[in-house]
């Protein structure tokens, strides 16, 4: 008979990443009410602490119940009207989510649109806030999980701002990974997920919203479409009179809380230094093998790298030895880029130096045996020689 | 410094309930992806435990990724098209939500409205579809978390089908502590959450589906409002070709299996007597103390017990008493109810003798306390001799 049976994985894809040990057992911890005291305090924490990660004072920062996916839902439905205008940057599957999300909210989609792997420029930003003076809203994808390429924002904030518009971003692969700094960059409304680079397991989605975003919510005319999303109700749980709306999944807030009291304890700026200097290990390790990266280096990810499957090989067959003989999972391609890359993720607690070598020799030795054209026995030497460079072989 | 500071309860409010140990440990297993052939194997047995507590044979049978409220969501976003008309029984709390959630999706509720605490009739469904013949769905609360009262359905389900119309069922209480039998009775859609009966954590929300619930999704005009809750592109992942859509809470998937494993070793036929007879033993001391139930007996629950609040007593601080000095939580009323009556859970692991024994002692003490007027020294030996009488001592 069948028995809860789960393997020991190496989670190098695109998320869920591996959890640290404190913050599975987190979740064992007693199971307690959603309206008890000591619950609040928790809360109260998880909520302390989103807004260190997100580098933010917005009051509404708060994490809901629902996966990555649920948090843009989230953002959307409470701010958009039927009929409103956002202006998306779509240059991957998670901007194509973007667009449906809006449209399925009554609301108008203008899309820019990038090839998949490139970013969204601020000219284009611009010009589309020309054409469409009536758009209230700006929504682009700051870690495209799809391609790993990092849009940059703060050139993007201040045109926006200058055309009186609000900007939306995704940060599902990005906080906790690379600086995301709502405040300082002039983000309004932000979305992420838990089992990226906050090595949480996913099931819950931090959000935060400024002051010119709760002015546009208070002034929304119609009912926000989804009762389970409504932050005009969630928001008196999380705050102000703790009025019960729905029951918050109680454990994975425990592990929410456990995940970013690590983040903590190692401090916010060391671990962007970690993934960076990690992330860029394993990118020189997969060039020495003779890999082509997918994404310009100016605009590369460190936590997520699309590496370009060689002419010939099978993709899935490559995918499947990883996770079969050496139990370590990396993603596919998705739509567009289906079969024709990799996604190699260094996230959260994933982003350590044994994982780099071991994916770089399972990688290259697999690659060798489908009969691949890679350089042997020189990609780790490029990762480690780098990553003594910079001093970062103890995580 | 705070640090994660989880006190030790015993959970006899509306849920969540108390999370047996094999539960937790299910959680604190490793994480592994959403597209792991291992997890597959986890959502196939989810699913088919599911159809064993639902009682059917329903494909379609799965856990959306959201709390309890969310499958409510779920049940209406994919069958509702804008101008469609649900007959909506209400009375309590979770029936005034069934119409918000329906008015969200642009949709008429007429409702049937029936004191708190009192159930709907099947004259009163008869009528409402004889005045609404366009009326293509009955909703309706079987449990209702918010006074106690348990809905009769094998008739009014009868009546549904003779008009052509469909049965939704708000199963979030009932559904292991009570039979739902889908198939028999003839549930067209029914929602469920993981934290009552089924003794998990929140953060899941069953859902089942009826043949003619499935041809009214996929005659559907409009796209389905919530693109998190889609179910045209979620059974492709549960079921199918196992397509990508979003990344599922895979912890919370492990306690649900778990916590559904321990029902079926237990037998669902055992586990709905062992509810209904402590049920009834505690509701045998509650009224060998005086109190008055709020609910005729004929539908009370026995897992969910609404207690009137004697006059003069201050019930907030009699709660406050029973979790600051004897670690238990109780419900308050809610709505209507809020200030009149206590509600005690005794569902799934929280449903056993030393926990109806306990919460009888303590309130019985904390009201003499009080200066209510109750019969002293009575009310445990009503609930032993009844426990004894049916040889449920052993839990």
């Amino acid at each position: 008979m069948y028995q809860l049976n789960v393997p020991s994985r190496i989670l190098m894809g695109p998320g869920p990443s591996d959890v640290h040990p404190r913050v599975l057992q987190a979740m064992a911890a007693p199971m307690i009410g959603h309206m008890d005291p000591a619950f609040m305090k928790i809360m109260d924490e998880v909520m302390r602490l989103l807004r260190y990660v997100f580098e933010t004072e917005n009051e509404l920062t708060v994490a809901m119940s629902g996966t990555g996916s649920s948090g843009m839902e989230t953002v959307f439905v409470n701010l958009l009207d039927p009929g409103d205008k956002v202006i998306v940057g779509v240059n991957g599957l998670f901007g194509q989510r973007l667009v449906d999300v809006i449209e399925r909210c009554g609301a108008e989609a203008v899309q820019i649109k990038a090839a998949w792997g490139d970013i969204i420029k601020p000219e284009q930003v611009e010009a589309e806030l020309k054409n469409h003076p009536d758009a209230k809203f700006v929504a682009l994808v700051h870690a495209e999980t799809s391609t790993g390429a990092l849009q940059p924002l703060e050139e993007i904030a201040e045109i926006v701002h200058n055309h009186d518009a609000l900007l939306i971003v995704d940060a599902v692969t990005s906080l906790g990974g690379v600086p995301v700094k709502i405040d300082k960059v002039g983000i309004d409304a932000c979305y992420s997920g838990t089992q990226k680079c906050l090595s949480a397991p996913p099931g819950l989605a931090p959000v935060t919203f400024s002051k010119g975003a709760l002015e546009v919510m208070d002034k929304k005319k119609e009912k926000v479409q989804s009762w389970y999303l409504d932050l005009s109700m969630i928001r008196n749980y999380w705050g102000g009179e703790r009025a019960y709306h729905h029951t918050a999944p109680i454990s994975m807030n425990y592990a929410l809380y456990e995940a970013l009291k690590l983040i903590e304890e190692e401090g916010l700026e060391n671990t962007f230094a970690r993934h960076k200097k990690l992330g860029k290990a394993l990118q020189n390790g997969l060039e020495a093998m003779g890999l082509e990266l997918h994404v310009k280096e100016e605009y590369r990810l460190p936590q997520l790298t699309a590496v370009r499957v060689p002419e010939g090989v099978n993709e899935a067959s490559v995918r499947k030895q990883l996770l079969d003989n050496f139990s370590i999972e990396i993603g596919s391609g998705l739509d567009e880029l289906k079969g024709k890359v990799w996604r190699i993720g260094l996230m959260g607690h994933s982003c350590n130096p044994k994982n780099v070598i071991t994916v770089l020799s399972a990688l290259e030795q697999i690659l060798v045996n489908e009969g691949a054209k890679v350089e042997t026995g020189v990609a780790v030497k490029a990762a480690m020689d780098y990553m003594y460079k910079e001093n970062v072989l103890v995580g």
